[in-house]
């Protein structure tokens, strides 16, 4: 009937997707809590902080104190955002884990106003990426393609276009001798629906067989777990995802970005699909609790609410 | 690669499943606005009020005041709930639409909780209303199974008892002489994932190829899109669903009871997926606003917020 995955990974991208959109301040202690309680339910990797411009994230004007202050649990990884060489270089200085990454924007519009780069323009400074992970020991893990599955500047994005930015990041790969652990493919403000997921999906498969596909995807429109669903059926096993719903894309154009999917609402369909995470259910719907006291609003996270994570939790 | 229906067929709830559970006193005026601005987004019909006890259920005092008031639109059935003879009373003095249907629960002790019932006397009780229906000369379309996919009380709720309970359904229909539209899976308190609506409705599929099916889908653990999806991808065309995401079973035993699926996320999934819905997105997403304005606190609903309603309405 469909390909579901024995076991999924999930990286969680609450504390930086979550904590550099909120208007009020987070304070320090705050993040690292969460962050901390996050790393005992069983998410093998933590996104934590964006080393960015604080005066465009002041969100994230502590990142430094967050990545220093976090007690460290073996096993997990804590990683970091940079878009720029400023940012790598506080990522060099900070106790984190580095991971390395090439990214490239499906949509030309929305490459050009969220990196100021044309996409030719990011693949050129993708490859000098590559050479600074290099000579930093850095390993690069992971290619993204951003609005793989659309974009609010050009709505539609080919599927062909979809397939030569995948086709590009594995060259400019293989250029540098570099095993990429998979492509992620990123609904990066939500356009995505279960038949789109499918379509670029069995694109890749058809040309990359044995490519290891990975999703990122926001619930702008509501249809971010029927999305998830949909490659869940294709055996996709890895995702981002966000404790609580947290976050948004603050450069998303529209005031309407969404948070990524909500990790223990995932959690909570994969292991009741018998798909295992690895994550204590249970102890991950009070982190969600956690984060909405943070946060100090509602968050759209449905089973923190529901009262029967514990009871699904204890089952898987 | 699926058997996604051309069109779908979708039956408005917010007003009723809303404005029962809301806290605050929502003005009569305020629902007759509201309904009658889902009136004009397409939908076929609109689920408006229950006549029920207005001590249990205070949001529902003004049932009479509001079916009075609407302006109707030609071709939009606007109906009310009834649970007991003395609720069929105040429908049959009502200006409203009357539509017969059979209901059973298919957990025991949900159905002990929810109606005093066991499922042996809520058949029985099923018995009596095509009686009354006849006796009133209203038609009985659809047979409804409660907890198809689970219950907080039983959690699990055997594929075998589902069968029975639509098995049981049809037999009655039949003893009347009885047509059924066809048979609505419920899921009640939104136990159910995209597998478990796989398994059960591919079960039902099974012994009744010809029946058409209906769901009724609850977001209480952030599975309803994906349960739709699934539903959809089954060739499912006949669905329930909550503008804005309004409302939430007040019966349900938990204070989680999160409203039905989003009527505006689901047609914005349908179109963009080539399912027609009949529906104007644009007007339902402005529907979406109203009703967040009216109740005076976020709903669930994404669409009305992600700014891509217009364009995507227009496209279909």
């Amino acid at each position: 009937m469909s390909d579901l995955p024995k076991a999924v990974r999930i990286h969680e991208e609450g504390p930086r997707e979550g904590f550099q959109i909120e208007r009020a301040s987070i304070a320090t202690a705050d993040k690292v809590r969460f962050i901390e309680a996050l790393a005992e339910t069983g998410v093998p990797q933590i996104d934590c902080i964006s080393y960015v411009n604080p005066e465009r994230v002041p969100g994230m004007r502590d990142a430094e104190a967050v990545a220093a202050a976090i007690r460290r649990r073996p096993g997990v990884r804590y990683t970091g955002l940079w878009l720029n060489t400023r940012g790598l270089e506080r990522a060099l200085r900070a106790p984190l884990d580095l991971v390395g990454a090439i990214r490239v924007t499906a949509s030309e519009t929305f490459s050009l106003k969220n990196t100021g780069m044309t996409i030719e323009q990011t693949f050129a400074e993708q490859r000098r990426w590559l050479a600074i992970y290099r000579e930093h020991g850095i390993a690069t893990e992971w290619g993204y393609v951003m609005t793989a599955f659309g974009c609010n500047f050009e709505r539609e994005v080919p599927i062909a276009q979809v397939l030569r930015m995948v086709a590009g990041l594995l060259d400019l790969a293989n250029e540098h001798g570099i095993g990429l652990k998979g492509v992620y493919l990123a609904d990066t403000v939500g356009h995505g629906t279960p038949l789109s997921m499918e379509r670029r999906i069995g694109a890749v498969r058809e040309r990359w067989p044995d490519l290891r596909l990975g999703l990122h995807l926001h619930d702008t429109r509501g249809t971010g777990m029927a999305n998830a669903y949909a490659a869940l059926r294709l055996g996709v096993d890895q995702f981002d995802s966000s404790c609580a719903g947290l976050g948004g894309c603050p450069f998303a154009g529209h005031k309407g970005a969404a948070g990524n999917i909500c990790t223990e609402d995932l959690v909570y369909m994969c292991h009741e699909m018998g798909i295992a995470t690895g994550i204590d259910l249970a102890k991950l719907a009070a982190c969600a609790q956690m984060a909405e006291t943070i946060v100090g609003h509602p968050l759209p996270g449905k089973v923190m609410r529901s009262g029967a994570a514990a009871a699904a939790g204890s089952q898987h």
